[in-house]
């Protein structure tokens, strides 16, 4: 067996699906040499649905040119929300490896501002050749970005966008809408005059996200068109104390009898859901963000009502692809790629992850 | 440029990739020499999330056997579901070229018995090595697949699943299970005590499609499993007569005032749709299967309140795919493979289609 042995689409095949001859094909990708509109568009559609490059692959190997990318995201436990983000990162490499390229990941705590401050310090010493951001500390990546466009390294952001920062690409949800769907989830069975808690972590050091920050304008929005007269009640929470959140939630319960709705904007909705299965609070419905583990095992429970979810493999997948082909190809991805905004109830969850095309 | 110019993974980056010689994963491929459990379950890592499947291709092109499949569905226009699903064995057919493999059309009309059983005469001429076959007339579908048993030709059912069969392989969602989201969907904002319309399209010497009764029988096991004390009325709606259906709604609703939810168990909710908007019936709720394009349309007009959508795309795809994996390379594909059950809003249909991974 020879070392180059390979699956894809041979240029013979392209002229076969074309109904044109080889050395046709041969001058339409090279661009030398006089062929026919019609068969010019006919192998053009070919290219198209097999979604032919060659260029990419055979420049990269040819100039023998590695590169090596940088992926700058949170630190995360199995079944988390950025444990599948980084699968489609694994995914997109075991594919990039023909590109001569190597993504390493840089991780920071999500819930913890110095920890961004030194990662950024770290990468300031690093070479890499592109960069895909997570953007959860918006704040500060957008003086980095500055740095990075002075070195002329070229980044992807994922999870929400920065519009002002010169990124090449963005994939994930439109954030603002994203909070209108929850709004609308949530919204659907309340009276428009109950109370609804927002659950809120508190960051050590950060004022939230702008993710959070969509996300929420978006749900406020949604709300105000649709004649709510409730309140929001905003709630401290603390990821590990469960003890210390049950005393924030029974006090805001107890001070606040109509409240009948809950959310969080970010994927910690388990930790709303845990309070309202301990309590049997069964009359609070409940929206919350992403299919991580504990989120999907309450709403199987039926304790949530609705998750919001936002491929999160596609994204970290997509991300490091846009950058390969960037890189070696010189093709520039669309700016903004607004994922689809997925729903999850208790009926239709076990399927989710059957998304396999 | 040679014409065997390639884009995927080669022996030496899945040995790069695993930290191993080539010699080693030349070893691992043929299965001949020792290795180590340790390099083996790397390399089988690597192997699994590249997709390797170098004897597929190899052994049909040294072969130079060719594979004909059909594919019998319905007939379409632009812009509705089974145009969705053919768009899906497109790709998997400019993949499939690889592999030898041309994918024929055959097409009824979905609202003719008649049409389907002399398709089926056509389809006893006709020499083919496998076949896609949309379930829509289930009770003639189940004897003709004898007859490929008899044949020795293998298929793959999709939009509805036939179990009792002896088929490859079923790529669709479970009906029943989309027919609880449907019932969820509907249910979540409806007086339990309100009724329901039914729309069900009249075929032409057909009782329905089995999938319309499972997607049936999941909506009244929700509604029953949640205190529905509302009635069912079924109204027997025609394609192309808006005279007609308006005659016979308006009926309807004239002598069952307390009707405030329509549902329909295929993808012709348009049709109900058209006339609660006609009749500026605001206050009915209405959900149905699809994301075609008029479905999509009065979706985002807020007319339609919830569709329920499962990937005919993917659907296309993999089954095509099933078959030339088994036919090449003997390799089976899992009996039930449910697609995701999706649900779009006014608020999340804008993304719907940019689900590209």
């Amino acid at each position: 067996m020879s070392d180059n042995e390979h699956t894809t689409v041979r240029i013979v095949d392209i002229a076969r699906m074309a109904g044109v001859s080889v050395a046709t094909v041969d001058r339409v990708i090279h661009n030398r040499g006089k062929v026919s509109e019609e068969n010019l568009a006919r192998i053009n559609e070919v290219l198209r649905r097999v979604d032919y490059r060659p260029n990419l692959i055979a420049r990269s190997l040819a100039s023998g040119r590695r590169y090596t990318l940088c992926a700058v995201m949170p630190r995360f436990d199995p079944g988390e929300y950025w444990a599948d983000f980084e699968a489609g990162i694994a995914r997109a490499e075991a594919e990039a490896v023909r590109y001569n390229v190597t993504v390493r990941r840089f991780c920071f705590d999500q819930y913890d501002r110095s920890s961004f401050e030194s990662l950024l310090e770290t990468l300031r010493r690093e070479e890499f050749d592109g960069a895909v951001i997570a953007t959860l500390f918006a704040e500060m990546v957008e003086p980095f970005t500055r740095e990075l466009d002075a070195r002329g390294v070229p980044y992807v952001f994922v999870d929400s966008d920065i519009p002002a920062c010169n990124r090449l690409a963005y994939f994930g949800t439109s954030s603002f809408d994203a909070g209108a769907v929850a709004a609308r989830l949530l919204f659907d069975r309340l009276d428009p005059g109950a109370d609804i808690v927002v659950g809120r972590i508190v960051h050590r050091g950060d004022a939230g996200s702008n993710q959070w920050r969509n996300r929420e304008a978006g749900f406020r929005s949604y709300l105000e068109a649709h004649a709510f007269r409730g309140r929001l009640h905003y709630a401290a929470l603390r990821l590990d104390d469960e003890a210390c959140n049950g005393r924030v939630l029974d006090e805001m319960f107890r001070e606040n009898p109509s409240i009948a709705g809950a959310v969080t904007f970010n994927s910690t909705c388990y930790i709303l859901a845990g309070y309202l299965a301990a309590r049997r609070r069964d009359g609070v419905r409940l929206v919350g963000y992403d299919v991580i583990r504990r989120n999907g095992e309450m709403l199987s429970a039926g304790v949530v009502t609705a998750l919001v979810a936002q491929r999160p493999e596609a994204q970290g997948y997509r991300a490091v692809m846009a950058l390969c082909e960037w890189l070696v190809e010189g093709r520039a991805p669309s700016k903004v790629n607004n994922m689809p905004i997925d729903i999850l109830l208790k009926e239709n969850i076990p399927y989710y992850k059957n998304n396999i095309i």
